[in-house]
């Protein structure tokens, strides 16, 4: 019986081991996972921090007995996988338990290792009270923190969506809240004139922004816990830490075991999720994406993709002939009463890319006025077009309500290579409680057309 | 100076006055409104009813004196246009407060004229208590007989969204409310397994839903006032009663000055929005629409599309060359706590254009589970498919939250004749608060792909 073995139990791996099994059920399954729990959505940290879900168990779609009774798909937890031998077909692992070493043998290999946090080396970085925000442990140990030791300020480095979705969990706990930002853009996948409507947002929600922090230590208090961090010109008194300072692929077993890595870090893949390695896939925040609209490389971990990659990787280790075409860029976050969503190339990006381009903002209200409950709210609607065809080349939005799905018509729009113009013609949806007469896409696309 | 006259204040009307005046400031505009109020948004009469919005100033987008006094435009209210003079070029309109007849002139002239409800030949119709709702004037009416007189019962003779839409007003009023349907579909803008969806929810409001019942009479308490309903086979109680029994164009002052009006009881009108005379326009409710996908003419009037049509008008009466594209029959509603949404082709309406399709329907949650602060409430999207080329042909979709929006990718998806396959990789925003990590959409397109 051919075997399929999958590194990684998340996101992109679950999707591949499901996937697999159901398109070849006498396929045998094996997942390994170094953590603790299996198949939860991480990108739900930040609310079980915040203690809307109140125990973790609320972050797991299903956990490792339901794998194995509903689905035939053995998950082995705290089991670390530690090489990989792509020609002798196996990889070792170390049960993370009872510390022995395993040999698991496979067929095809599925790589989901997912992304590391990135972890300055600051002085002090080891002290206790420093968190980072990756995995489910992770978010354990920190809201554990919190309940405990009750802390009254958290200074948070770094100012991406998890630092500012984490600036509002801890306000949720009615701590003091300082982000320090080192010098360079604000939610850089944002124009700075829309972060400027973050910052506001930050300002009145009371937390405090200090941009151009350079952090040159986390102070102790001599008894191993954090008390302050410095930076240049500065410091911030602090009972725990959060470092926010990004992502990168997890791709060191990948690169042991001789396959391809791209400069950016991630594991190379084809449009079927193979890697160098023919009979060996790799998906999820471990790999790269095609960006649909410039046909480059870009590293844009989210976990929707991770989703789709992992099923075309189980779907094609499984005999299956599936691509992942790429991805536009698309995000939306909620950042205290704020939604931010983007969907293709900022005006920055549109830039590096050496496009000849127009922007075109507005702000229009949410739903009609004849529908006052809730009252509509502004969203302001950032297009970035093509200046010689008006085709739309990116859209950001940020209101406090209807953004969401309204940024998914503007994703759409793109992965059809529309104009403004077209896009001013839609017949899109209309009633008082949910738009004004004049969506406000419609409004951001003809006022776009006039300036192309 | 040359002198463009628009009949018709409210949607259609106001947008060709603002949108000809702005792209030719020295042309005379003049805007004929028979009612007393001008630019309102009669989609928000239901909320005006149910007391959401307090004043019916607060369904009002600019009054006359804005319009006068911003924009340059004299918006005569209370002048009921009563003929047309098309090669006279004049209009002939009665003064209703003064009882006398005025002498219009044009060069360019707009017909917004917009829809009148279809009032049934019920014995007992003219009966005092017995309501339309069209106009800001009969919301006036409507509201204030519930306030001075605390109906205990009200009737609705109609089941499409304004039917619909008014029991949610009336049962905010604490009123028992009772819908008498014809034979025939309710709601038949959507399928019949859909529509039981929308069934269950006024159950669940405790609205009384009595299907195929034929009217016979309004029954009248002797003293002018209706206080029963009497169809085949029954009689229902009613302080009042609202025929909501459909619209139709209002376009008998066209008919009369010889216009071409089609079978369907529309002026007909080119995609410039002229009608047969070249220098008569007209735009709103009073026209039809090309339909994108049939290319046959409909009947679907909705307030977005008469603000389009007007400010199309407006614009190619002043000199512009602007055309109106069709529509989707895309729309949406708030019925209770559901939301309906639906665009293009029904199973329904697929079948009557003898298109060969496949329909499939899925349940999924609005948001992750992972974000329970609301909890995600489930969307049930149905889709109609084309069976050869597995290009979306039509979508509805029900549920709590989430909805409104997400119709509008189908929407954008049919505009570009989008196959399911490419719906399903389309790169939409997913986060926690506002998404699942597989988008309802993308699950719908992904269950329909292995049905084509």
């Amino acid at each position: 019986m051919a075997k399929f073995l999958i590194i990684g139990g998340v996101a992109a791996g679950m999707s591949a081991a499901s996937r697999a099994k159901r398109k070849k059920p006498d396929l045998e399954v094996v997942v390994l996972e170094k953590g603790r729990f299996v198949s939860y959505g991480a990108c739900g940290l930040p609310y079980y921090v915040a203690d809307l879900v109140k125990h973790v168990q609320g972050l797991v779609v299903h956990d490792a007995a339901f794998f194995k009774e509903k689905r035939g798909i053995p998950v082995l937890t705290r089991h670390e996988a530690i090489k990989i031998e792509p020609e002798a077909r196996y990889v070792l692992a170390r049960d993370l338990d009872r510390g022995e070493e395993l040999k698991f043998e496979f067929d095809k290999l599925a790589i989901c290792t997912g992304a590391r946090p990135v972890i300055p080396d600051y002085p002090g970085v080891n002290l206790t009270n420093v968190f980072v925000l990756k995995t489910a442990e992770d978010g354990i140990r920190l809201k554990q923190f919190i309940k405990e030791n009750s802390p009254r300020k958290a200074v948070i480095v770094g100012a991406g969506l998890i630092g500012l979705e984490m600036a509002d969990a801890f306000r949720a706990w009615g701590l003091e809240v300082t982000i320090l930002k080192r010098p360079g853009s604000i939610l850089k996948m944002f124009d700075d004139d829309m972060v400027a409507l973050v910052e506001r947002e930050l300002a009145e929600k009371g937390v405090e922004l200090v941009k151009n922090a350079v952090v040159q230590a986390l102070e102790g208090d001599g008894r191993g816990r954090v008390r302050a961090v410095v930076y240049e010109g500065g410091r911030c008194a602090a009972d725990l830490v959060l470092l926010a300072t990004g992502a990168k692929p997890d791709s060191g077993l990948a690169a042991q075991a001789g396959l391809a890595i791209a400069a950016n870090g991630t594991i190379v893949v084809n449009e079927k999720m193979q890697t160098s390695h023919p009979d060996i896939y790799a998906a999820g925040d471990c790999v790269g994406q095609k960006h649909l609209l410039t046909g480059k490389d870009v590293y844009f971990p989210r976990g929707t993709t991770a989703n789709k990659q992992g099923r075309i990787a189980g779907e094609n280790a499984a005999g299956g002939n599936e691509a992942f075409p790429g991805v536009l860029g698309t995000a939306v976050s909620k950042i205290f009463d704020l939604t931010v969503a983007r969907t293709g190339l900022s005006a920055a990006e549109a830039a590096r890319e050496g496009c000849d381009f127009i922007v075109s903002t507005v702000a229009h209200p949410s739903h009609a006025h004849t529908y006052p409950a809730p009252e509509p709210e502004e969203i302001t609607i950032k297009l970035v077009v093509e200046k010689k065809t008006g085709k739309l080349l990116g859209a950001q939005m940020i209101g406090k309500m209807g953004v969401a799905k309204r940024i998914d018509v503007f994703a759409t729009a793109l992965s059809k290579q529309m104009t403004v113009e077209e896009i001013s013609r839609l017949d899109l949806s209309y009633s008082p409680p949910f738009a004004p007469v004049w969506d406000p896409v419609l409004v951001a696309a003809n006022v776009a057309v006039k300036k192309v």
